[in-house]
């Protein structure tokens, strides 16, 4: 290895990737502002604060009638998947998956905290005494808020630093909130399961950033730019709990009762959909018939993403069937055909295909959320069930269902315009070589932020094969297998 | 790899696995005939439906009354059962790990939506309109007629097609529906857990199948019919979550209250008792005392098999302890003796030995069901607590106990009929040489429908060099590691 | 291998681990006392029992006023927890995933038994009949009560024998049930999370038994004591399970409505706190700022365990993120600086670094718990919450909170003396030279329990070569990858 490290050694004089200081003062800087903030502004909620007992007794609830009960499962199935499942999602290549699932994992938990304080201002301040109040539905937002940055995340994966991720977060959570309030409060469209807030806005919030981060030189790490097979099986693990509890994603924060209930029925029945068309797709248009595992890892998740609108509206059972057939296919051509012209043509380098996953079925999902809104009819939904599905009350009282189609129009081209608008500042932000991120050369390798153990095990002996080729001008004796430097110390 | 791949393409001459025209047929096909069933059949029930707001109003009801909230959490750890539970329980295999948790992905999402079709005629047709009313309980109902297929796959995990999974799923919810109509209606039997109606039929379904397909050179295979250390580990995630989800499996369709509380810990109970005994076994019949991994797999989750009958009654938390115990041995014992007796002389060869861990702890557990339902009395049910347990209503209002156990044993026979005789026909159909099967030297490889990751890291070195040696009159090159050819592509 | 056999064999001879006769003697014995003792004591509560029904027709409780539905999602993920969390955290060694992973299963499975009759006879021995009434609320305690086992396992993973930890198990369990008796209901302290009454007392009973049990020579085995790529990303499942759940873990027997809704925000802000603190001094201390997987795996749980004593309190969340703050640090700091140095001059081996993760977290739990009690006040929690939450009831009517805080204190020093006390006699009792356990070289070692699959996969080549070199002068034939003995027969 000796010559392989001298080598990457001179490449980090030009790029360095030491985060030693940056990533720390970040972390601790960002904790001890979260701190404080929490202790100006955040309170629980009646609900959760200890006077609920005398407010029950005053209004004469039962013991269960706390929003808990009605949240708290679908809570834990979307915390689930922000961190398994789209952690363990991008744990498919087979050299970063200590980055996959450990960079997901911190930006996770710091954009949690920021999103309680953002969406808390626009949501939940109490205005007689200026605190924000929380609850379990604060925490199911707050994990939507981060699943914005982490689908962003997915076009960047491997490509950047810790520190990088850290300001995508900072930034996307707060754009996310601003675009969330305008979109579901001033504009007044619905948007349950976020095609529109959390999918089209992180897809391409982390496209746009991609764009602005081009690397002409990234086939330098083509390498490592793929998986081995326990990776994939690694992989299968955060695409199915995403798939198993995406209904719970999309009905977490609907309307009790029906809401809830009709929002997990059209995304279990988009989701098995979309598996079927998923599988003919990758089938057909491979040599030989043989399926490509990233298909199955992502475009089987299309689905739900595209039923995330109009989850909670009389979609149909069929319709859902419907939404999943379309996106199965469209996602998976997306794999085949779009990310490549991307790549080539449109210098957008999109690491785990967000926008076969995210931004075209996100996009497909507004427009669902469009139609689906613009045919309701008292006939279907009954006077009082259209009146509680859209919420035509107080200010939006007059509102008809044509007119909600146009609302719903107006909400997912604001989520793009935020999407792309943001994505090319912060990637402006992130283009000053002052982050620690890798070179060219060195991407989609965990050797770059992590302590790795001393084995090698998983570069598989032909590339080492290849690298001692490589390399044997240089440094001869590499391939007699001495010992790596690392385990010397 | 020269050598290799040109012996292996003489096979494929043979046996053809190329998929690539009737995967994607049988997929897009049978998903537009769900489309179009679905859009003549099936509609949303009360409780989803946007009119549950008025009828709420109209009963008096509250806000939680809505059966989602008493099943919903139970029909998420059932999905997860079905989905990571049998999924990853077949990643075990060293090259299959994608054919098990990939096709379990596939068939499942078919299964469920054509059993939502074929259960919902049976069990909530709306005489009045003539369609089928869903809510969360068909939902979990879909998911557990999936687990009968998933079942079956075990027996013929690594040695069929793609395509032949979605025969025999087709036919074996089909065939699911029916014998569960037969045996919860016309019988009336109770099961809740599905001992009899999802584990018996299943693994009969299963094993008649590999019987109709029995490879007499499957030996030929055999340098990939075994595990490697990691994929091992793989199957543990299968393996906990369905023992830890089990006690939900059980109660998911029980009665609300005391009817899935009682399920809940009998099963719990059951399950623990079988790690002790599963254990037991296994250190006792090895040399040295060590522990097997297959039995620590598989054996450990035949109580929760067992149990499933009689969870709902009162088996008494003793008499889950002594089911699991007993079930621990047997299904240990049968992995040691039965399944390679039937392999050498009853030809039927069983990948995953369903025989022990679904095959006898289902029979037995219909039998313990019957005993336990025939021992009834009201001095320990109460009244209404039996007639509620066991349903003693409208036309079974004159049903007493000691006849409900004979009705619970005639169950069983159904189950085992239908089982057998279903897999009898469908086994035949399956031997038609127009499914794309591997050949029998090339079972249990992933290479035959999956796009492999261009490394061989799970083929362990020593490998690699028996088949050098094997190959070494015709290659001799090979050994020399050149770029596997389709890295070349 | 054959050189490397005979040593070991050799070895053997000093130190055999054959547990084929002591391991199912134990788990058969004991599994049988189980049942007896069930026979005898263990029966339905009234809420699981079918009198249920009338129960409720003379209360006046509607279908969901069931503890089941209160409580069951909680403990379905407090068992993942137990079974995958605690599980898969210690499966991040080279070869010793299947003791990890496997012997959690097995001392889980026969803990929870025995836990449901010593909790039983504490807690919920029904005086009129002489027998245990358990509910869901039980099978909760039970899982809490065996954490403590499992703690204490993760200081001796590697070390020990199945038989000892059978033995660990029994009297863990034994002296969890007495302590925790006295710690909440002689002395009266809250311990909602179980900061001191699982965690403290866990982890000094494992590294109690640790200090009786030190090795000299365990440098012997040091080849294996260290993870490899695909192990730590196993272990990172273990990890976000735990992390994920443990809001769960916290409000899963804490107070109906408010009290499980405040447990669960508090729990969630603490452990967000604390990856972002873990990740800064992870990044700090090591040499050029790279992460290190053991940090990430297990100190960015500590927060969990902090605020367990005081999560149902008035935390408030700038609190518990403050907390969180504080154990990020201190736990990686642990790992850093303070686990070499207990091994080095207290030799204590603690090969999970349960010191850091349970042990010091634990006592900070303690006394966050006692300081937020004694700082209660009407004020803040209403004259109805401040009974509610403290239980000020019965005969503790009389209590104030500053008294309360020092009962708190005084549970922490009961859960300290269990632990340590009964860390010491039960150590001894593990010293006997009849359990079983492995030689100083042959620790952390999967083979001396397992029969392992035939391959090598996960000793990476280089390893191979070392071995080679260091039996070179016994047996040159061992490079040539002559097959593996056990692959003969």
């Amino acid at each position: 290895m000796g010559a392989a490290q001298s080598f990457r050694d001179m490449c980090d004089r030009t790029k360095n990737t030491n985060v030693r200081l940056s990533l720390p003062a970040v972390c601790v800087v960002w904790q001890i502002a979260m701190i404080i903030l929490f202790g100006v502004f955040i309170r629980y909620d009646e609900e959760s604060d200890p006077h609920w007992i005398e407010h029950r007794k005053h209004n004469n609830l039962t013991d269960i009638q706390n929003d808990f009960y009605f949240r708290y499962p679908s809570f834990q199935d979307v915390h689930v998947m922000i961190f398994v499942g789209f952690g363990f999602l991008m744990t498919f290549l087979k050299r970063y998956s200590f980055g996959g699932v450990g960079f997901n994992f911190l930006i996770a938990s710091f954009g949690l905290q920021w999103a309680l304080l953002m969406q808390g201002w626009f949501h939940s301040l109490d205005y007689t005494d200026g605190k924000i109040k929380i609850g379990v539905e604060n925490l199911i937002n707050a994990d939507f808020c981060v699943a914005g940055c982490l689908i962003a995340y997915g076009a960047l994966l491997g490509k950047v630093s810790p520190v990088q991720l850290m300001v995508l977060t900072l930034f996307g959570v707060t754009l996310f909130a601003v675009e969330e309030f305008i979109i579901l409060n001033l504009i007044h469209a619905r948007d349950a399961g976020g095609s529109m807030v959390i999918h089209t806005f992180g897809a391409y919030y982390g496209l746009s950033i991609s764009w602005m981060l081009y690397r002409p030189n990234l086939d330098q790490s083509s390498r490592l730019q793929g998986s081995v097979y326990h990776s994939d099986v690694f992989a299968m693990i955060g695409t199915l709990f995403l798939w198993m509890f995406w209904p719970s994603f999309n009905s977490a924060i609907t309307d009790h009762g029906d809401g809830q209930h009709r929002a997990a029925i059209n995304t279990y029945l988009a989701l098995a959909s979309t598996v079927l068309t998923t599988v003919a797709v990758s089938s057909l248009f491979q040599k030989h018939g043989k399926l490509d595992m990233v298909h199955i890892q992502n475009s089987t998740l299309a689905g739900g993403v595209a039923v995330g609108t109009a989850a909670e509206f009389m979609l149909m059972p069929y319709g859902a069937l419907i939404v999943g057939f379309c996106c199965g296919i469209i996602s998976t051509l997306g794999y085949i055909y779009i990310t490549p012209f991307m790549e080539k043509y449109m210098k957008i380098q999109d690491t785990c295909g967000i926008h076969n996953l995210h931004a075209m079925p996100g996009v497909i999902g507004g427009i669902v959320g469009a139609i689906t809104a613009a045919a309701a009819s008292e006939s279907v939904y009954g006077h009082d069930g259209l009146v509680n599905t859209f919420d035509f009350k107080d200010a939006f009282a007059n509102m008809v269902p044509t007119k909600q189609g146009g609302h719903q129009a107006g909400g997912l081209c604001v989520a793009l315009i935020f999407g792309i608008g943001g994505g090319l500042i912060v990637g402006a932000i992130l283009r000053l070589p002052i982050w620690g991120d890798p070179a060219d050369d060195n991407c989609f390798d965990d050797e770059a932020y992590w302590e790795l153990p001393e084995d090698e095990e998983s570069i598989p002996p032909i590339l080492q094969y290849n690298n001692h080729m490589r390399n044997k001008d240089v440094d001869d004796t590499n391939f007699n297998m001495e010992p790596d430097p690392r385990t010397r110390s």
